[in-house]
């Protein structure tokens, strides 16, 4: 596989831990690549995962006091910064993209191991913990990090009138399905995300369920 | 002043203060739209200012160890997270642009106003006293958070093989002048990026300075 470093190798003279850590840091530029399928609120393109990233670390700081249980905001900060990081290698898979999903977990756990070896062996691990934490959804951060993975794209739906909300197939009860993981971590946060899906389904920016 | 939001109101039945931090983190989208000078690694485009936020967190995170004193890593997350909002309405000033600057101070103590306003009161005080930290570069989390922010286009630029070092009327001097901020927090990431600058120079990727 080759590197983004291998490009333009770092220089003779710098350490070795520390030359680990800037090559991941300049492979993970690879992030800002990676396409999503929200189209954004501030200009007429889709979303990247970078940016995507830190946008969840935004809404982390300023909206974790509607957390159901205390979260710790900087271990959670730190989880959505690294929660996209293995679809550098293993791509982003569409929330209504049923198909796709059935190996992205195996592609994944292949990113993972490529990606985080890159770094030195204590930060592989701690990125890797991330990682998994993230995906088990068990600890209240993991569970807060996913509310603001789900409530992020209803955001950019909303002001796009539709966005992926009008994906072909999808219906209002599809995306009340898949975004019910926000009640998982705030009340609050849920209630104000079935607004938006309700009040957008009544406006026609999504497709009533089959009898509905 | 219209916001992101005013096109698309956010509909009736979320609590005041809820739609206020809603309004807020729709309308920072617009840092996505922020253009930097700075050249990709990953593709052939500049990067824009979220997606640079995002990369100065994953380098604190996992740079932090290299400080040369303590830092709390999760408030010097929240310093670079917010670090350039404030160029959502007063744009980016490019680091070599000597003339952009005089009036920098004023447009973007403007702007600051402006976006952090239409948070709640506290969180809108919490956020300008994040900016101000990271303006003021005092604390040892503001000095941290200030060389990652040197020190990501020099990384950007390294495997550019000049990128914005070939600005006109730029010399390997003044790059060395500018970035050297980066040994305020850390000896050992100084020497790096003078690695980074020295080799450059040599590999003809800078300007010689007049004489030199």
């Amino acid at each position: 596989m080759e590197l983004l470093v291998d490009k333009t190798p770092l220089p003779e003279g710098i350490d070795e831990r520390l030359s680990r850590q800037l090559t991941f840091l300049i492979e993970v530029d690879r992030l800002k690549a990676v396409l999503r399928q929200s189209p954004l609120a501030a200009a007429e393109r889709r979303e990247n995962d970078a940016e995507h990233s830190w946008h969840l670390a935004m809404m982390v700081v300023l909206l974790a006091e509607h957390s159901d249980e205390p979260i710790d905001v900087g271990h959670t900060v730190e989880l959505v910064l690294v929660h996209d990081l293995v679809e550098i290698y293993a791509g982003d898979t569409p929330l209504y993209d049923t198909g796709a999903g059935h190996d992205q977990d195996a592609r994944e756990r292949a990113a993972a191991d490529a990606l985080f070896g890159l770094l030195p062996v204590d930060q592989a691990e701690r990125v890797r913990a991330l990682w998994d934490e993230f995906e088990e959804r068990r600890t209240p951060e993991a569970k807060f990090a996913k509310a603001m993975d789900r409530l992020q794209p209803l955001l950019l739906n909303w002001m796009a009138r539709g966005g992926t909300w009008k994906t072909p197939g999808v219906t209002t009860g599809d995306i009340r399905e898949r975004k019910a993981v926000i009640g998982d971590a705030s009340a609050g946060l849920w209630q104000a995300g079935q607004r938006l899906i309700d009040e957008g389904a009544a406006r026609g920016w999504s497709r009533p369920d089959a009898g509905g």
